[in-house]
């Protein structure tokens, strides 16, 4: 960018400032996103967790798999999840890599399950996850998550190299 | 904004560029603070850590609560914070999900405490926390912190729920 | 910023967004670089991880010490990181606090090393991570990474006194 203070401001320059921060305000959004489903389904706050994904967006979970925000709000509902939240837990996303291509982006993160385990917690499952997004017009959404337990196989190790690639 | 290249740039666009620089700001300073805490504490940086709160700022951490930031330094400076960080301790922000309105803003977030253990380490307590902050001339500043342990109670649910609603 | 509609947009205010704006990506790429680690070596993907760090990049990871890209690359293809992830292992960086001066920055956060542990993990090591940047023309690298293990001693709180500073 130019130093010449008499020269005009143009709409280029404007526009080129523009399109890196929508940038910036993607990296922020999609943090936003992905912080937001530990409290979501830690408080049981199901339609707020499956509003998340696009309509018909997938979560495998790998010890279980849900298609479409309806199968997703119902696992919160659900026996399982339920027993979970009120024994003690913490569904726990790292802060992810992302990458980001116009209406479309995905990221990659490790996410922790802590449960209450006596006076203190242990650390159930530490798994790699990948999600995908869509720009959709209230904003982005997950069309797809997959998470992969980090027990030696080659599937975590699989689904981290494609986030690194 | 308009590629008609002869246009003139007006001070509204500019203006506009410049409120959606200032949440990006806004969520990079909050992240900031919030990673602060750790690292002054585990540290015993009491005068550090105490600053991140407004002068009369407010720290309920459920084992104890604290009042304004001279109450917060001696808390940092006493026997039982400085015995657990001289037999090893992490105090640990998970990463979080921020709500910003003008000068006001909250986070919600996942807090660990890991304590050593034998040749590894312990999840002693795991909370989830809500953050308060004010914007002061000098910057962000927390009005409350509050964790609440997530041992399947209603008040850590609660908490996260407001985070998310 | 003025708000009078009929003044003329200055280069110097378009620049003054610019310089405020490089900041916000110069944060956001550091956060995008230490979260790119994780992902690289728990795949074993030693090429990227090892291209994070600049030419004669350090890694004293306190159990191991590594000097340029081919130690650390030869780290990772080594037989000790291969047995941790084919054993079942999660290297995890914590959301850092960032520092940032032009071209060069540091950051501090704590790193974990969660290995398998029957049917669950188990955190083994929580360490205080320093890591100090340059820009070069590709990009933000790694010119040195210390990390210290959070067991009580000195080195580790003296680490993170320094990122708070």
């Amino acid at each position: 960018m130019t130093t010449t203070q008499g020269e005009p401001v143009t709409v280029a320059m404007v526009q080129a400032l523009e399109t890196r921060l929508r940038h910036c305000e993607d990296q922020l959004a999609l943090y936003q996103l992905i912080m937001t489903y530990g409290p979501a389904v830690d408080s049981g706050s199901s339609e707020v967790a499956s509003r998340l994904w696009s309509e018909e967006g997938l979560y495998d979970a790998q010890v279980g798999s849900w298609s479409g925000r309806q199968a997703i709000a119902g696992m919160i509902e659900g026996p399982a999840h339920q027993a979970l939240i009120h024994g003690g837990a913490a569904h726990v996303a790292a802060m992810p890599l992302l990458s980001i291509e116009e209406d479309t982006a995905f990221a990659t993160c490790y996410f922790h399950l802590y449960v209450r385990d006596g006076d203190g917690f242990r650390p159930w499952r530490v798994t790699a996850t990948r999600w995908e997004f869509v720009r959709q017009p209230e904003g982005w959404r997950i069309t797809s998550r997959v998470n992969r337990l980090l027990d030696g196989g080659r599937e975590a190790r699989e689904l981290l190299a494609r986030g690194v690639e």
